[in-house]
């Protein structure tokens, strides 16, 4: 039996059960975080912790342990649970509310779940996306809203694309679970520098790619997209993936280009030597 | 005990509780609706049924019992817990998910609760409401996100506020959980008629308010409201509830206007007539 997390309790995987008057089940109130195991060492831990707790404070949500607290659990849950290459999903709810509407004593719960690897040709041929307006509330916020992506996802998979890439008022932010970038005509890195989810991945690329590339974090437009050379995605699971196709647009040449291939051989460099100096 | 149901069964309050897998719980993604008892009977409960079963059938979700069962069951737990003039709550979640992103079996539960009586104050000098550029997702749905409209709790109830008035593209669409109506310079009842939550309460006012008032259903914008005569939010315990000021516009002289007070006293009479020609 799997162990999760439960408030500051370690608990089988059967025993988690959060009450029907939590205010993430009435009103969809609250915030989680999501890391990988690269064997059973956590990536990028201390970035995902914080992050989370950062979430809560701004949605106002007090959390039954503390950082310290949480991440010896946490640990404790991956050494009894032994699944590598997991991922870990933190998650703070609304709490019982007592008007179904107010936050009450939030609720911690803590998964250890299988990753489906993605398919290998995304990485080596890319990905297509497809565009939609939207706007995302609090997007400094890993809030657990992801209503428009889920009800989208019939279209999504009818079109042959993984994910949505989100644009409003001409600017492009993100894609529903992953930062976007595109390689521009001068060879410069360009993501949104605004309004979207700080990635995780996306902060530890930007870091890397700028030993070897010019990056910028700037404002992006939509009309940026039929000039861009490359394009690619960032995240947890996707780490650097290639965009070949948004909507009919093709970019480049419909394959991944030469500077995406580099950072994806460097990310998994990067990584590897990450997690080297983390302790056994 | 309170008697609440969970998928096909009624259990009892302390037993309700939904796992930590569900999609509602990691993503957000469910619906809901509500609505109250007038003694021991369901106001408008056709009416709330059949859009409960309309948003899930937009979001794809699949309710584990149909109209019928689910009435029945309802009026069971009513008959149980004998709290009158309480509230129902139906949710239904997106189920448990193998992959923390897929629909999985739809959890449903209803919720028997008390509703706290709004200040006669309210009805009687009206409300004052801010006003907030957001742009709803979904907004024929009753989805159960409302993350915008709890995070702003502070900031509403600093500024002495009810709730926040949402406008997008210089367009009012509605209020986090009321329909909003202003009386125009030539006495004509307007409300948006496009973009927002068909409110239960909603459709029997406009209804109701045909017989005697001029009522257009059409876009409103932000620009009317300095030459609003009067303004009212409808729902299900605001009822017919006055607007006397939205930010730091006064609307009319700042009290409940003329049309407004004949609209809440036909509004309860109506309600009276509806309930009396239920079943016992």
């Amino acid at each position: 039996m799997l162990k999760y997390i439960l408030n500051d309790q370690i608990i089988d995987q059967d025993k988690a059960f959060v009450h029907v008057s939590d205010l993430a089940l009435l009103r969809g109130y609250g915030v989680f975080d999501f890391f990988r195991l690269v064997g059973l060492k956590p990536l990028y831990f201390n970035d995902h912790i914080e992050r989370f707790f950062n979430s809560a404070d701004t949605l106002r949500l007090k959390c039954p342990v503390g950082r310290k607290r949480l991440k010896s659990l946490i640990l404790e849950i991956i050494e009894a649970n032994q699944i590598e290459h997991s991922g870990i999903r933190i998650v703070l709810t609304g709490g019982e509310s007592t008007t179904g509407y107010s936050i009450g004593e939030p609720t911690l719960f803590v998964i250890n779940e299988s990753i489906n690897p993605l398919p290998e040709y995304h990485f080596t041929q890319g990905i297509k996306l497809i565009t939609h307006e939207y706007l995302r509330e609090l997007p400094d916020v890993k809030s657990i809203n992801y209503l428009m992506g889920i009800y989208k996802l019939p279209e999504i998979k009818e079109k042959g694309a993984l994910d949505l890439l989100f644009h409003w008022g001409g600017k492009i932010s993100e894609v529903t679970r992953s930062n976007f970038f595109i390689i521009d005509p001068n060879d410069k890195i360009v993501t949104a520098g605004e309004g979207v989810l700080r990635g995780v991945n996306r902060k530890h690329v930007i870091s890397m790619a700028r030993e070897n590339f010019n990056v910028e974090e700037r404002d992006m437009f939509v009309h940026e997209l039929k000039n861009a050379e490359e394009a690619f995605i960032t995240g947890t699971t996707k780490k650097v993936m290639p965009v070949y196709q948004i909507d009919d647009l093709v970019i480049g040449d419909g394959k991944p280009g030469p500077i995406t291939s580099k950072l994806q051989k460097l990310y998994d460099d990067y990584i590897d030597a990450y997690i080297k100096q983390q302790p056994e």
